[in-house]
């Protein structure tokens, strides 16, 4: 049984390698190199272990590690769809969950139903773990952004209103790192990177 | 205080997204293209959720996770060094703890005095969550570069011997996975992709 579950696994950790081919929008710090998935990932694992001090409730902070470093696993077939898209919905689709039903069903039956959970309680964002895990995956957007004068924001001409309506996911899981979140909104406007769409 | 946290905090979340232009030695599942360190680490935490069952001893999945997550945030200074290299020492350089004061010292100091002391317990390799960590990262290139023709093996003409001795640490953290290991390496042998010494 445990030699069954191992060949399960392994089979997983090979798939899910698909996920650093990945490209997001966003480029790294002062970069104009895209984000893979992978290092995106790993990128908010990192955030959440650092900054979980800030988080407005007790959190798992075990709970919240496993949602950042699976939440876009489903990417690999589904594909990346961009937080500002305004045609395809960012979250929830059917392609979505057909994919995390392929991927995660690689693995042992009891984990792969644990996987799926939460995912999909990540995807709801409904508990804290959810609402801080969301957070991260917002706010590291937003300081690549604001990095590289306006990155995704000024290459797709994503308005200010729009931004500030995404970004404000971010106060779900931590006053204090939405009051720094808004000030560097608010900094980007100044500076021009942000328009607001009256603006434009 | 919380303010000032937070910037320090910020400032090191920027500062390790360097680690995603370090490159390794080996190479993706299947492919010729390089793994980066970040994607690196983020392997490992998927690992180290996925495998965490195998592990001979009872382990705090956190720990491993944290550990696996920052174990290479020293290379943004002091670069990679390959596991088989036959002059510097893989690991507990000078060079390496510089880093890590630099890079950790940039948290709050009680999180710098925390993150210096994992990864210190990483190198060290005693606890039976380093034990568990290390297995991992001699477990992920074992499995590329069987799926590569050898990869890093043929490369670097690195024999079974000393790919042997170096994988051997697997079995401190989890005797079912070197059982997997061990003949990973077996089939290898056999495959003609990795080559004894008395061959060569």
């Amino acid at each position: 049984m445990q030699t069954d579950n191992l060949l399960r696994q392994v089979s997983f950790i090979k798939e899910i390698d698909k996920l650093k081919y990945i490209q997001r929008k966003t480029k790294l710090f002062n970069s104009d190199r895209n984000e893979n998935d992978a290092e995106h990932s790993w990128h908010l694992a990192m955030m959440t272990i650092v900054l979980a001090e800030h988080s407005d409730k007790p959190i798992d902070v075990l709970k919240v590690l496993k949602m950042v470093l699976i939440h876009d696993i489903v990417e690999i077939d589904a594909g990346d769809i961009f937080l500002y898209d305004s045609v395809i919905n960012h979250t929830n689709t059917d392609e979505e969950l057909i994919a995390a039903k392929r991927i995660f069903g690689l693995l042992p039956s009891e984990q792969a139903e644990e996987f799926i959970a939460i995912w999909t309680e990540f995807e709801d964002g409904l508990t804290d773990e959810a609402k801080f895990a969301k957070s991260m995956d917002r706010f590291e957007p937003l300081l690549q952004n604001s990095s590289n004068n306006g990155g995704t924001w000024a290459e797709f001409n994503v308005p200010y209103e729009k931004v500030y309506e995404k970004k404000k996911a971010i106060k779900e899981g931590s006053t204090s790192i939405w009051n720094y979140a808004e000030n560097l909104i608010d900094e980007s406007v100044k500076k021009g990177i942000l328009k607001k769409s009256t603006d434009q």
